[in-house]
Order: C-alpha cells, then sequence, then structure tokens
C-alpha cells in the first residue's frame, strides 16, 4: 500500500467520540452494559457505520457484530476487533478504540480504493468487561469455541435478567453462527490501562501476550472477644492474619520477577471497634507472565497462610474465584506489528498485557496479536480514561499497516 | 457478723435464672435491650423481689432502680449494684449478677435478723450496656451528676426513639432526683468478661481500676488502579498501609507494658478483587491502665501513621471515637475485697477491668471497688456466657462481707 497510507485521526476520534456520546455519563465517561438499551443504541450506531462504509454486516447467534471488506482471494479473514460494551462506570477508549479503529482501517482502505488479498473483518464482541453477565470475555469465548451459543444465553445478570432473552430484547440475535467467519489472524488495537507506556516517555505497546492469573478467596477464622477484657495472648485475630499475608503477598512481589498481587477485597466480621474480628474474608489478585512462577508465588501464599493457621490457631479456607494461564501471542505476528511500526517511524516496545482481552479468546483460534497506546495517567474503568489523538491515530496507523500486511501476506 | 455467714448460692443462681427467662434467647442468651418491653418486665420482676423483701424500692427520674435496706443510724447508705439491661445478643449474666447478687446480700442479712450500721442499698442502673442509647453506663452517669437529666432523656436510638419517652411509655421515670441517696461506698460484683481469672486457676478478681481508652478512626486515602496493569511500583495502596498499621499497633503490645490494641473495623472500598483498593477506614482500639503509656502508644501510631503516608504516597486521616482516661477505684475499699476474700478462704488477685461498668461512674463520688468472678472462656456479650454457681455464689460472698465490713465501719 506503500508506507504514506494514513488513517484519518480526526474523523477517527471523532467518531469515538460520537459513540462516546451513547451512555455518556455527566462525570465525562460512558456507561453501555452489554445488553442494555444503551449498548443496542451503540450497536445500531456501529451497524450503520459499517454499513456506510460499504461493509457486509452480519450478526451472529450470540449478538457479535461483523463488518467484512472483501478481499481478492477467498479464504480465512485477518478480523480486526474488540468490544464497545464498558463497565458500569466506564470511559470513552477502554474496548471502543479497537473497533472504531478497525472501521478507520477499513474505511481508510476503501478511500484509496485498495483492496487487500484477504477478507478483512471488524468484529464487536458482546459483553467484554463481565460487568453485566459472566464471564468476561464472552462473545470472542463463544466465537473461538470455548462456550456454547446456548449455555451463553442461559447466563443471568445479578438482576436475573436472562442473556438470550436481553439479546432478543434489544434485536441481535443474529442468524449466523459464532466463528462463522474462519480466521487467518487476529490484531486488536487498545489502550493499556496502565502507566507504563505513559512512564517510559511514551510511544507503543507490541503486547506480547497476557499473563496468567490466579484469583484467592481466603476465609479466615479466628475467635471474637471482648477488645479490653482480652489479654493479646489470649486472641486469635484473623485480622492481624490477614494483615500478614497481605504484606507477604506483596514481599513476593519483588522476590518473584514479573509477579504482581493485590488484595482487593477484606471483609472483617462483626467490624466493631470493640471485637477482635471473628472472621476476615480478603481476596488475592496474583498475576505473573509466566505461569511456572505464578505457580511458585500461588504455593508460597498457601504455605506461608498454612504455617501462620497453625502458629496464630486461625482457620484458613481457600477458594479459587478464577485461574488462567497466560496466553503468549503469535511471535510472526507480534514482529509484523513492530515492523509495522517502525516503518512509520512510531516507537513500540514489548510488553505484557496486565489485563484479559477478546484477543486472548481469539488466540486459541488463530494467530493473534496486540497493540497498545499510552492511558494517560494509567486511568481505565474509570470518566476520566482518556489517550491523546496524536497516540490514537498512531495505533490506529500500526493497525493499518500490519492489517494491510497480513492481509496480502 | 461472723464469718459463717453465707447467701443462698441456689437462690441466688434461681433468682439470675428467673431474670434471664425475660427476654430468653433460643440460643441460652437474653436480650434485654435498655427501656424496651423486655426491660419493663425485668424492671417489674426486680420491683416485685425488692418490695417482697421488704426493702424501701425507689424510682429516679432516668430508671434507676434503688432498692434500700435501712439502717441503725442516718446517713449515706453502702451501694451495691450494677444493670439489667444487656446488648442485643447478651447472655445472663452480665449486669444482672452484680443486681441480684445484691438483692441476695441484702436477702441474706434480712434472713439473718442482721442490721448494719450504715443504710445498704441495691441499684439497677439504667442503660448501662450503650446498646441502644448512648452513650453507655448512662444511667450511673446521669446519678454520678455527669449529664443532666434532660440531656440523657433527648437522647435517641438508631430508629429515632427518643430515650425520656420510652423511659415514661414502660413507667420507669420515678419521681426521685438521680444520686438522691448519698453514697459512703460503691461495691459492683461483675463477671470478668475475659479469660484471666479462668486461664490462671480460678479464683477471683479485686478490681484495682478501669483500664484508659483511646479508640481512634483512621481513614487512608490512595489511588485506585487496575491490579493487573499498574506495576507495584506506581501502586498506592491504603490496603496494605492499613496492614502494616494494623501490625504495628500490635507490635506495640509488646514494647509497652499493660497495652493492648485491636483494630476491629476495616473496610476497604471499592472492594474489587482486581482493583487496588482507594480508600480505608479502619478503626484501632488502644488501651493501658495507665494513662501515660496509653498516651505513649497513640503519639507511637501517630508518628508511625505519619511516616508511612510520606514514604507510600497515603493520606492518613484521624478521628476520635472515645478517649477516656484511667479510673483508678478506692486502695482501702480494694483492701477490704481482699480481706474480705481471705477471711472466707477464697482466693483473689489484684486486676485491672479491661471493659468500663457503672462503677467507673460511682468512682466519680464516692470510694469504690468491684469483684469479679471468672466468665467461663472468656465469653461476654454471648449467648453462651456462663459462671459456675461455685464462683457466682464465692463472688457474692465476697460482696456480702465486704459489704457489711463498710457498713458498719
Amino acid at each position: 500500500m506503500g508506507s504514506n497510507l494514513r488513517v484519518d485521526g480526526t474523523r477517527l476520534v471523532s467518531r469515538l467520540m460520537a459513540l462516546a456520546a451513547i451512555g455518556a455519563t455527566p462525570e465525562g465517561g460512558c456507561r453501555r452494559l452489554a445488553l442494555t438499551d444503551e449498548d443496542r443504541q451503540g450497536r445500531d450506531w456501529l451497524v450503520a457505520e459499517m454499513t456506510a462504509l460499504g461493509l457486509a454486516v452480519k450478526i451472529d447467534a450470540i449478538g457479535n457484530i461483523v463488518g467484512i471488506l472483501k478481499g481478492r482471494e477467498e479464504g480465512p479473514a485477518v478480523i480486526l476487533g474488540s468490544h464497545i460494551d464498558t463497565v458500569g462506570t466506564g470511559g470513552r477508549y477502554d474496548g471502543a478504540l479497537g473497533v472504531v479503529a478497525g472501521v478507520e482501517v477499513l474505511a481508510t482502505l476503501r478511500d484509496a480504493g485498495l483492496v487487500p488479498k484477504r477478507d478483512l473483518a471488524v468484529i464487536a464482541f458482546t459483553n467484554e468487561e463481565g460487568a453485566r453477565f459472566h464471564p468476561d470475555m464472552l462473545g470472542s469465548y463463544v466465537w473461538a469455541g470455548g462456550m456454547s451459543v446456548e449455555a451463553a444465553h442461559a447466563e443471568q445478570d445479578s438482576d436475573g435478567a436472562v442473556l438470550g432473552t436481553e439479546l432478543r430484547r434489544i434485536g441481535y440475535e443474529g442468524p449466523e453462527r459464532p466463528g462463522f467467519l474462519p480466521a487467518h489472524a487476529y490484531l486488536e488495537l487498545h489502550i493499556e490501562q496502565g502507566p507504563v507506556l505513559e512512564n517510559e516517555g511514551g510511544g507503543l505497546g507490541a503486547v506480547t501476550g497476557i499473563q496468567a492469573i490466579c484469583w484467592l478467596e481466603l476465609t479466615l477464622k479466628g475467635r471474637p472477644s471482648h477488645a479490653g477484657t482480652t489479654p493479646m495472648a489470649y486472641r486469635k485475630d484473623p485480622g492481624l492474619a490477614a494483615a500478614r499475608i497481605n504484606l507477604y503477598a506483596n514481599d513476593l512481589t519483588r522476590a518473584i520477577p514479573g509477579q504482581l498481587a493485590n488484595s482487593g477485597v477484606i471483609r472483617v466480621q462483626p467490624a466493631n471497634v470493640n471485637v477482635v474480628p471473628e472472621t476476615v474474608v480478603m481476596t488475592l489478585d496474583l498475576r505473573n507472565p509466566d505461569d511456572a512462577r505464578l505457580a511458585q508465588a500461588e504455593a508460597a501464599v498457601r504455605s506461608y497462610c498454612a504455617a501462620l493457621a497453625a502458629r496464630d490457631g486461625i482457620e484458613i479456607a481457600f477458594r479459587d474465584l478464577a485461574r488462567f494461564p497466560a496466553t503468549p501471542f503469535t511471535e510472526s505476528l507480534i514482529a509484523t506489528v513492530e515492523e509495522s511500526a517502525a516503518e512509520l517511524g512510531l516507537p513500540i516496545r514489548r510488553m505484557i498485557s496486565g489485563a484479559g482481552h477478546d484477543a486472548q479468546m481469539m488466540s486459541r483460534i488463530c494467530p493473534t496479536a496486540m497493540v497498545f497506546i499510552p492511558s494517560i495517567g494509567g486511568l481505565s474503568h474509570n470518566p476520566a480514561e482518556f489517550s491523546t489523538e496524536y497516540d490514537i491515530a498512531a495505533g490506529a496507523n500500526v493497525l493499518l499497516n500490519a492489517a494491510w500486511r497480513v492481509a496480502n501476506a
């Protein structure tokens, strides 16, 4: 295509802002929970945009929206995608960027009269956030064959609304079989949702994969007692044990390369100033790009807890909340992303994705890679989520260049 | 009176169980919240018992019930007392023991035809627990002149019920002025509510005073961030800071003699597995029998928090929830309690009270001491609260002996 072809950054951002106006919140963010009326309006907007570009628009049985630019030859398509649902207090860029940039890439090619060898498609996957229906990444999971349409349709939100019913209610249960479009490769542009790129001087990220995750819930039982009348030696305080576990998990992040740890939930019962706690429920979110190192961290936590429980007379029960192995992306496609950025003179660094993305599911069925752009202040899932037009255009141009390369290889 | 006079332990326990039947809970405990219908029934029972013994029964304007055995001479009375209200999930002994044992002491003297030199009275103070109306120890606080009747009447429970209205509703706004009976001395028998006596081989406690209390609420503000995408070095986690503060306060209990510490409340926001907390609200309950040592502990906590806040980029705000200096009881009266036990061949040890009691308020206006009996398992404010008939009788006999000594001195 020649390295001088570029997306229209201004048009791309105004498309993003048009989508962001749907479900806009007073704080400047977006609330477009999956399969709500706001999601329906966002979908209607996207379908209209795709249709206006002359794309073939298809909807599958789980509501994934697919816009296809036909290539010169028959065969598997190069798929660009992400999602347009948001969390309850979401921003304007998470997910929407990847879908709208995909549309912009196809619009740029069409405007230039360029037809790739392979089909090029954009997919907006249903319910990526998991904020309304479990699991997250549901649409891409079903697309990749990891979950049946029937099982997905049966999922209920916290108010008991059934996914399949909601899908029909908003008119997005389509006739296509999820996965109907064979995939040659999958590319996703996304905001980083973290502070690394900004703090390392800007530039883009060539995502090498998604780190492994282990979510644990620990229930610690001690013995409730009066904080005034019970000498320290007689107490069995699960609150102190929880504090030690939190700090131990934090220490592991210095001892084990790549290790992250967070205790985001700590619930104390009975929660009176003058009562030594009886029970503490706490969570640990442990992540590592390396499966073996994550296993090492988890084993260390469990071993520490066993010793602590024995020493302090506390019972500690573990429950798995989530567990995903590391998802490495495809080396040749990561290299293509790097080469595409280099050709455009854009700085890019390899990095792991800390969060899950639809690319994680698509990597089950085809070569996959992602491009990250900086998130200002590292903010995401936050109305103040922001990325600059410069970075948005840069990311979309890498997506354009990489997609063109793969679609013609 | 001769050291062979004894209370009737079986009668005392059956009186306790008769009172415990009022507001009895399926778990074997008691729910007689202040100024409820259950409290009224308990009061009616007590007034009937006092009347049957031939005591002069008087009710004051805050609902304190006073039963008086006239002595041979005019002058200030020796007062025995405690309370018959309970917490929501209370037991059968906390408070009730001191009132019912006082009645048993007067019954024993009357049965033996013994008339003391001074008046001997039993008082059941209103709303000691503070479980329904603030502050706790309200009836004795008003009796001792620390709070006006008007202010006390204006207190509201969490449902907006007004104390004065409730007092009139149950028929216990009496004509007497609180404190109308001048006090020569105050003696209170109570369960320990802790495990010390039981774990030290049983025996009684001669209470030397009530320890100083400092209740602090700390609000820690950090920066919420994604637990997958935010490197550890970029986080400002108030949950980790709270853990460090809890452990630091616990360390102080080994560094400062007599120091107790508890973090009973820990509330984390936003409380998501994968979000580094933004805010933690935690409480610290710090106690020490010595005011200076408690001040040292509090200063150490504040200094530690200041350094931690600066190092970790966390904001930490302090709020005082409660603060009481130590209340030493009267040495001569503590000695009388010890001598009374020794005369009866009962082992007794000096100890501090970890919790507040009506004696704390009465010590403002007269010489005061307390007797503790063991709480099995250290349990209190719990349906399983229990003390043996042997210990109950032993405690009541010490109360009888000490009251007789003081009433004739």
